[in-house]
């Protein structure tokens, strides 16, 4: 395991030349990750997310509905493993599942993240896949739902960090392997300021 | 263009093995379509739609979050176009957009599904790919959209379809070309009835 950061270049030059940085510190890069999806790019994101956690043991694939799902689909094809995406509305079909809160502080309201009990077995190690990792709040919804089901998380791979927003610390010093493609410094007057 | 039906053997056989009928008429499919995804037969599933739909021009990949992501962004692999999910909320980041209601007999309410107008032009030939063809609803809502841009549906794609309610019929009498890769019959007495 690694902790230096190294961006993944085609992802970083995608955005420099396609994301837009809106008022507020939002980054919007829905034409190729999480509105219109470009399989081809998302392929390479799952190729190296799969080279960064090749020295873990990794029994299946988690995201959360929905921007997770196209990434970790590849993912899971690339490891020949099993895909669950916890769900943010219990489906009127589950019953017996397991729950936990998640605030968003983009929506400035708390949604509840379930997933039915079939899909985390004991003891699986279990790597969790989403598009951006900010406040961490979905991260540690799904750390929730992965021990509630005595299994337990192996990695977590990120798309898109922001670094000042202070998930990437919480779950770093949680003692995970958090892996993202690329990170973002700052989103200050409509620019994009990525890690060095 | 054939209306003739050929069930696709290895997902009706793994319908046959894991599927659960649940009381109400519900096909559950969750351990490999719609909650845990078995990537492998996913991609089996893409080629196959890939196949059955190998004389239209397609130019992009439409599908409706959440559980179209995953065959949509494998279809949109292999097709190497890109993939287009409709949203069911509108995002606080999304302003130009179409939008369209959509009602749901499963939840017995309406829900707005929207989709940012960069992402549908004008004159672009647009397959739309989801898991479960029912009422046809969600499809309508998707045609609403594609035209509002100027675009048009070449096909639809569908895992699964209930040919009891009437989603099917609607589709194909519109004129569209409606590929499902099994039909259900019938869901009485929690049995699953496939069409022969």
């Amino acid at each position: 395991m690694s902790d230096a950061y190294e961006p993944y270049m085609p992802l970083l030059n995608r955005i420099k030349s396609e994301g837009k940085c809106l008022d507020g510190g939002i980054l919007k890069v829905d034409s190729f990750v999480n509105h219109q999806l470009d399989p081809l790019l998302m392929m390479d994101l799952a190729k190296e997310f799969v080279k960064r956690f090749a020295d873990k043991h990794i029994d299946k694939v988690i995201t959360i509905e929905s921007s997770g799902i196209a990434p970790a689909i590849l993912v899971g094809l690339l490891l020949k493993k099993p895909v669950v995406f916890a769900k943010k509305k219990k489906p009127s079909t589950m019953n017996d599942m397991y729950e936990t809160e998640v605030f968003s502080f983009t929506k400035n309201r708390s949604y509840s993240v379930c997933c039915s009990k079939e899909f985390i077995n004991k003891d699986e190690n279990i790597l969790f896949i989403d598009d951006f990792l900010a406040n961490g709040n979905a991260a540690k919804g799904i750390i929730d739902l992965v021990n509630l089901g005595g299994a337990k998380i192996c990695g977590m791979g990120f798309i898109v960090e922001k670094s000042f927003q202070k998930g990437g610390t919480i779950l770093r010093n949680l003692g995970y392997q958090v892996e993202s493609l690329v990170i973002i410094d700052a989103l200050d007057d409509c620019k994009i300021t990525f890690k060095a």
